[in-house]
C-alpha cells in the first residue's frame, strides 16, 4: 500500500478530539488491506497507564482483532511521529510502514520527551540519566538455556 | 533504595516458570518503598499482544495499583536488560532505576531482536529498514497547537 492521505487525517481528528476528553494530542490508525482495523487515542492519564500511547493502544487493538501478535502487511498511520517506545512496538509487531504528521521535535515544543528518550536510547547503559546495572548475570542465563533447549517453543 | 538480589531472583523465577506456561523467558518485578507492587511476564504469544513484554505488563499494573501514570521512587527488576520499547516505558513511568540480569546481546543469541532494535532507533528515521515517512506536517499541528493553548490540560 502507498501512503493514503484519509488515514493520516483520521489520526489528526482522533489527536484533536482526544484534547477535547481530557487525553493528550495523539491519534493513530492501523491500516490492512485497505481498511481501518484498529484505532487509539494517548490515554495515559485517563487511564493511568504510561504505556498507553495512541500507537500502543492502536497496535494492542489490532493484535486483539487479527487474534495475532504479528501485525505484517498492517500499516500504522499517526498524528506524530512515534515516540522510541511505540517506534520499538511497531518493529516487535512487524508492522510494514509508518506515516506521521508532526515530529518528535514538535512534540517536544509542547513538552512531550520524545527527543530525549530517543537521546537516551543512544547511549551506553552507564551514561544515561537513569540508573542501569547488571547483577547475578550467571543466574540470569538458566531462563535463556531452558528457553534455548525447549523444543516446543512458539517462536517470536 | 539500592539493588536488593532477592527481588532479581524473583524476576528470574518468573522468567523461568513462564517458559513452562508458554510464554517467553522474561519476568519482571517493580519494586516501592522496599516492597513489591506487581510483576509481569512477556504474555506476547499468549495473549497475542505484541506490547506485552514482562516490564510493560509489569509497568501497567503498578499503575493501575497506584492509580497514577508517575511510577517515581520506583524500582524495576527485570530478568533481562530492557528492549527500547521497555526501557522508553520506563522512561516515561518515571521509574528510578532499573536492575537486570541478561543482557541485550544474550537476548539476542537466543533469537531476540533486542540489539537490532537498538541498532534501528539509532538511526535517522530514512535510514531505517521499515519505511517512516511524514505527510500533511501543517495540518498535523492543529492538535499541538490546541493543545499548547489549553489551560486546563493535564501535563505529563
Amino acid at each position: 500500500m502507498s501512503f493514503t492521505p484519509k488515514y493520516l487525517r483520521k489520526a489528526f481528528r482522533l489527536a484533536e478530539k482526544n484534547i477535547d476528553k481530557g487525553g493528550g494530542p495523539f491519534g493513530a490508525v492501523i491500516v490492512k488491506d485497505g481498511a481501518v482495523i484498529a484505532s487509539g487515542v494517548n490515554s495515559v492519564t485517563c487511564n493511568n497507564d504510561p504505556t498507553a500511547h495512541a500507537e500502543i493502544v492502536a497496535i494492542r487493538k489490532a493484535a486483539k482483532k487479527l487474534q495475532s501478535f504479528d501485525l505484517s502487511s498492517c500499516e500504522i498511520y499517526s498524528s506524530c511521529e512515534p515516540c522510541p517506545m511505540c517506534l520499538a512496538a511497531i518493529y516487535w509487531a512487524r508492522i510494514d510502514a509508518v506515516y506521521y504528521g508532526s515530529t518528535k521535535n514538535d512534540a517536544q515544543a509542547i513538552g512531550f520527551d520524545d527527543s530525549f528518550i530517543y537521546e537516551e536510547l543512544k547511549l551506553d547503559n552507564a551514561d544515561r540519566k537513569i540508573k542501569m546495572q547488571q547483577y547475578l548475570s550467571d543466574e540470569a542465563l538458566a531462563a535463556f538455556t531452558a528457553w534455548d533447549n525447549k523444543t516446543d517453543k512458539e517462536v517470536y
